[in-house]
């Protein structure tokens, strides 16, 4: 079998252990020939033959000897910049960008096809669980109803620390930071929009419809405290960072990014410390799990190492859904029930309820139980960023669901 | 899109719910188009035109207009003729029939090389979980290390009644029945000969290599009693059926199916009533779970519709492990820790133990635990037919691993 070359783009976390694993995995037939860093003297974990390094993604782009482009950097434009120049060059190319691919899954689908290359982005997802890939071949058909899960490993981490550990947050969030799940700057992590991305590229392999990141509701968990933490307990849940999408009917689907409160028997009870779960319902095969673990270097690594070898075998994604007739459209029209927690922002009167079934007011805070439209929440953004209050969102309660 | 005409062989609980998961996946453009039945006038839940009905195999393999045959009836040898037949006649095939192709799979593999056609059998394994699939595509490295499930939903459902429910066996295994989890003759199911079945094919999409049944330690659960549920429910552990295949090093693997003790602590503990549950570990993303159906005939039909709709983009597995360099062997020649109950059939004297760690004696019952070889177990077949004894395997305890 013929040695495939590849280019690899970024050598922090991901980019070292791709290599390493690339080196072990000896019936995969591939190599890295050029890797290019932003810096060529940074020290390193691992030791890389000096002529390998390159800080000109050209070199990589331009050499005839190169098949394939891993790209791993952080910066989602930049990565945009070199993932459309490799394709255009011939090559094939594989991300785990989850910000750059759902700001652009568009653009990227039809440079696809007019340059008959293949871009796999499985790592973008949930780390080594092969979401995207399952969604695209094994649930490529009409059945599915629901993709529901953690999706981001350091905000789950985090969580668990508080409600496996009895942490405070702000130990727990130092902590992540400390072992790496968490960036030096953890602000995509816990306000949920890296799961927002994540949930906006599940989303097209799961129903075929592209849903720009900035229609849809984000809320994250940068403002929860210790009530709301006692709150949970006291129902006997935790609270979890959840990304769904979900089908009403035929016609329609919603999508969002939410906390909300887990009780036991629901399987993302389980999902602790950095790994994500993923739960795919269907009209047939009723639930289907999926859990692993959702950060670090070793298990990104894992997944960009299948892309790569399904590239061998000329793999690509089909989106066949986004042919489907009829597809569903999105829509932010559905009622939640949700908990507002507040102190001074008053989200009693403040946000347009359909309706408040509980109320309760101590010293230090409010809360609010009610009803809500999601498009309410999405108008009433401005006032949601405020940084004394909290929502959560209580699941399976569509006023609006068919089934 | 052109629709695909499917040949029914088999008209059960999954052909009749292939039929109607069929009719219901719009955009699977497929359709049934002749069912083979044993008998024509056999009242049944789901009607179909008359004129869709035959007792002729030779009716679906012969018809030109039919590219597809998805045979799901019982009987593993009636089910190779005719998967060879339709395969020969210039047909895909789509089975579930683990039996059938655990048997069969070199022949069925050499088959496919020389007709060109594809056979495909993911509901074969794990009912709605895409475990082979996975396996073939995902996991298409050498960095698996191990296998290791709850591969039979009949068996785990009976073991749920009994450890979750506080059930009698023998009431488990009528309710079983009853609710259709369990064949009318559940020995397959409860004897752990289905779980084998899927473990052979499994093994073959995880490391390459095919072992035939015969040759791998198999040991079920009929002769379970009060008192080995009693020695497990005070060590906080449940008792499942579980299967594996793990790699002792580059050069070795084994596997085996067999009772084993599961602590709260495992991801398979948490498999209750029909589900079956898969654990992946690799050497970079450490363990993967997926969990789902793995009885009923909704579930396995999704399954099915996901390979008819894979062979529409004509998916085919390539054995892609078969071909790797270096290939692991096969090797029963590894010690476990096993915990062996008797009465009349004196296991103490009778097993070539290399320890007993541990004695017990009641006036009812005996049991020891001590370290074994797998080898000598296969050789003490004839010994361990005995109705009065039962074996239950300690899981993670190979004296001679690596890792």
């Amino acid at each position: 079998m013929e040695q495939i070359n590849i280019g690899l783009v970024g050598f922090g976390t991901v980019g070292q252990a791709l290599y390493e694993v690339v080196s072990s995995a000896r019936n995969a037939h591939a190599a890295v020939k050029r890797i290019c860093v932003r810096s060529l003297d940074k020290p390193r974990k691992v030791q890389v033959p000096a002529e390998l390094l390159t800080t000109d993604a050209a070199d990589i782009v331009n050499d005839p000897d190169i098949s394939l482009v891993v790209e791993v950097i952080d910066d989602p434009e930049a990565a945009y910049r070199i993932t459309c120049d490799a394709l255009r060059a011939g090559k094939d190319v594989v991300s785990g960008n989850k910000a750059m691919i759902a700001r652009h899954l568009p653009e990227l689908i039809e440079l696809q096809q007019t340059t008959g290359r293949a871009l796999l982005y499985d790592a973008s997802s949930c780390g080594s669980i092969p979401v995207i890939r399952n969604l695209e071949e094994y649930y490529d058909n009409d059945l599915l109803l629901e993709v529901k899960g953690i999706l981001n490993g350091s905000s789950n981490y985090i969580l668990s620390r508080v409600f496996d550990h009895g942490e405070e947050y702000a130990d727990a969030l130092v902590r992540a930071q400390k072992l790496g799940f968490a960036e030096s700057d953890p602000t995509h992590d816990i306000s949920g929009n890296d799961s927002l991305n994540k949930l906006v590229i599940i989303t097209l392999h799961a129903i075929g419809v592209y849903v720009p990141p900035k229609d849809i509701f984000v809320y994250g968990i940068p403002t929860l405290r210790a009530e709301d933490i006692r709150y949970a307990r006291e129902k006997g849940m935790k609270i979890k960072l959840v990304a769904q999408v979900v089908k009403l009917s035929d016609a329609k689907f919603t999508m969002f990014v939410m906390p909300e409160f887990v009780a036991p028997n629901r399987y993302i009870y389980a999902v602790d410390d950095e790994y994500n779960g993923v739960v795919i319902r269907g009209e047939c095969y009723d639930r289907q799990f999926m859990f692993g673990k959702g950060a670090g270097g070793r298990p990104t690594a894992s997944s960009l190492l299948s892309d790569i070898t399904a590239l061998r075998h000329n793999y690509r994604y089909e989106y066949k859904k986004s042919g489907f007739s009829p597809r569903p459209e999105y829509t932010a029209d559905v009622t939640l029930k949700i908990y507002a927690r507040y102190e001074h922002t008053d989200l009693r009167a403040g946000l347009p309820w359909i309706a408040v079934n509980e109320e309760y007011r101590c010293d230090d805070y409010r809360y609010a139980i009610g009803e809500i439209r999601l498009s309410d929440l999405i108008e009433a953004a401005p006032l949601l960023r405020a940084d004394d209050i909290f929502l959560c969102n209580f699941p399976r309660f569509f006023a609006d669901r068919d089934d």
